[in-house]
């Protein structure tokens, strides 16, 4: 029942100090909506266990334990660290990072197979190399816990990810199916470990730490070899009743003449994905060795079919976007992902598509191109680790 | 910010209470996740109040005051009623609610006119008819407080409506703009007044008391002269950041030989609401007086060309249908409206289509048929007035 399914007090506590920096107890309570007894009954072991820290001058640390409302609370950063790992189909970017969710380190691997039995022992040698990089762990003083250990890995990739099992249902990039992931990596690598759609992941620390901070609510696309979608509400990102959110690649907005990976035509990622760009372009330049880089300097260069073909792919993104609005209306859409380094070729189509088909208000809804490297798709697995810390799935 | 935006503690007690029936003290602080002490805060003025009531025998009720934890809480339905409105083109349709939205008396009265000086007094005698046919209000015993009286009145209607000022933006249907609907309508009544889209205000009363009870989100969409549709996502319907959403009608997967009313060509709307429909018919009957009764009873006789719009109607919806589960993923899709009495005629091209094009297990998504009378949507007003009584808006 969803009444129930509310995050407990701690995560709320935990994600007010981790979004907006220190506050004081009363600013927290406001916020959350926690009364300033059930505050200080969260704050008091979250304190003693090293978790929070009260900041401000020795007098205000002389009135501690009783929990003076004024004295700015705030996350004790190197109380943790968690690593996350992105897989694309060739690569392994990690990154490790304190509680907050701040980089200490950062590497990537090749992806040597897609077999399960190399990808997983490659995965663990560079989570392994990136904690030795980070450098060691501060041991806590005295009775005190112990700091800096590794407390979780989330993994995050492309396709059908349940996180609440583990389990890569589908990963077309990968051609997996029914992997049980996170228990292969966490026999390899020894850390507590989820996976998580990696749109997903992404919009996790966007809301957290990026343009979506403060929104009550925004959508985050992805363009690139897939065209995905993450969606914020009310600050939880939906996850969808049956695994499934955020598939705005085969909204069926983009004509009838090519079909998609899925099997239906008409999908957006049936123009707009990299490949299927990549062989329109093939087609217009009569190139059948053309690749992306070529088909962007071809359409920079006014070769007026392929610019065509990237205007076709603008005009469908534009018709998912203004879906996307229409439905949900969100605050803001983040567009990001590979694809946008050739954005310029088809801002303007999307933007006015978009205007032509969100319905009335929706319009306002902002539009906001950023570019973030895989590195910060990995910072998103180490957000929803540190997240499951505080707010265990049921 | 998104945090500050939760419902405060009374509202979540009341709304449990509302969807489950009486529970114990213990059982509302599971269910809610607020701590016993939390729990019993709230109950106790709201016990004082007369808005709970104890239940058990004698000896359960005598050991009120202290909240023994396992005395079941109810709400008391009798406390206070709500008026609920939903305005067509061309009617009004009232009821008149106890406080868990239970019809109590219901009406109907022409709309003369959609002038807004005409309709409104015409609201106004709508409203004090249903509280004369209820009954007179139980006036509370002793120093008690006065039981029955009317609370509120949620006045629903389509188009584009701002909740939190009262203001109707834009109503096609009854061509109002910028019209501050509850301003004047609460001066006519003398009843404190909202005005919400009527399709949100229907998923609020399915939420808690329809096709949505326990489920963790879904989507209820209404075909007939528009085509709306309402969200619920972990319990809260979603209103849009720009108050737009669930716009269904007007996603462009429609083809490209219709122009809808919005001036944009393909949306659902241009193929599936009931004008597009009769206007097809019309075309392919070659019958320029035909209705909406004729087209159907041409299509329940075979007529092939006739026939064929109510596919193409279908093949709409289902599209329309895949992609609010590939976006939003919810539980369930509740297809109600006006337009559900043809349902035979499409029901094959909706299923077929979605299944085609939900993406992976977006097609586990339950689709169901409800025929709801315009008295639930008027219904959805109350409850959505018995609602802000709770969780006024901020
Ligand atoms: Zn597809
Ligand atoms: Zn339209």
């Amino acid at each position: 029942m969803t009444l129930a399914a509310r995050p407990p007090a701690a995560a709320l506590v935990f994600r007010t100090l981790l979004v907006h920096g220190p506050l004081p107890r009363a600013e927290i309570g406001r916020r959350t909506g926690l009364s300033p007894g059930a505050v200080t009954k969260v704050a008091t072991p979250l304190l003693a266990d090293g978790w929070l820290t009260e900041l401000g001058g020795p007098a205000a640390a002389g009135a501690r334990g009783s929990g003076r409302p004024a004295v700015p609370l705030a996350i004790r950063a190197d109380r943790a660290r968690f690593v996350g790992v992105k897989i694309t189909g060739d690569e392994l970017i990690g990154v490790l990072t304190d509680l907050t969710a701040r980089p200490l380190a950062t590497g990537r691997a090749e992806l040597r197979s897609r077999d399960v039995d190399t990808a997983v022992p490659d995965l663990a040698r560079l989570v392994s190399r990136l904690c030795a990089d980070a450098g060691p762990e501060r041991p806590g003083g005295g009775r005190g816990p112990a700091y800096g250990a590794v407390h979780g890995l989330g993994v995050t990739l492309a396709g059908d990810v349940d996180g609440r099992t583990g389990v890569v249902g589908y990963s077309p990039f990968l051609d997996w199916r029914r992997v049980p992931l996170a228990r292969l990596v966490e026999a390899a690598t020894g850390l507590p470990t989820l996976v998580e759609n990696d749109v997903r992941a992404l919009t996790v620390a966007e809301q957290w730490f990026g343009a979506g901070v403060g929104l009550s609510s925004f959508a985050l696309v992805t363009v690139g070899a897939g065209i995905g979608c993450g969606l914020s509400i009310d600050g939880r990102v939906v996850s969808g009743a049956h695994g499934v959110s955020g598939e705005v690649g085969h909204l069926p907005v983009g004509g009838t003449d090519r079909v998609c990976t899925c099997g239906n035509t008409g999908c957006v990622e049936a123009v707009a994905s990299s490949r299927a760009i990549t062989e329109q372009a093939r087609e217009a330049a009569g190139d059948p060795g053309l690749g992306m880089a070529g088909a962007v300097r071809l359409a920079h260069a006014g070769h007026r079919e392929v610019r065509a073909v990237f205007a076709r792919a603008g005009r469908a993104m534009g018709l998912a976007l203004a879906s996307v609005a229409n439905l949900v209306g969100p605050e803001r859409i983040v567009i990001s992902g590979e694809g946008v380094s050739s954005y310029d070729l088809y801002e303007e189509q999307i933007r006015r598509t978009f205007a032509a088909h969100a319905f009335g208000a929706a319009a306002d809804c902002d539009l906001v191109v950023r570019p973030l490297p895989f590195e910060e798709w990995a910072r998103g697995g180490a957000a929803v680790a540190a997240q499951r810390l505080f707010a265990p799935l049921g």
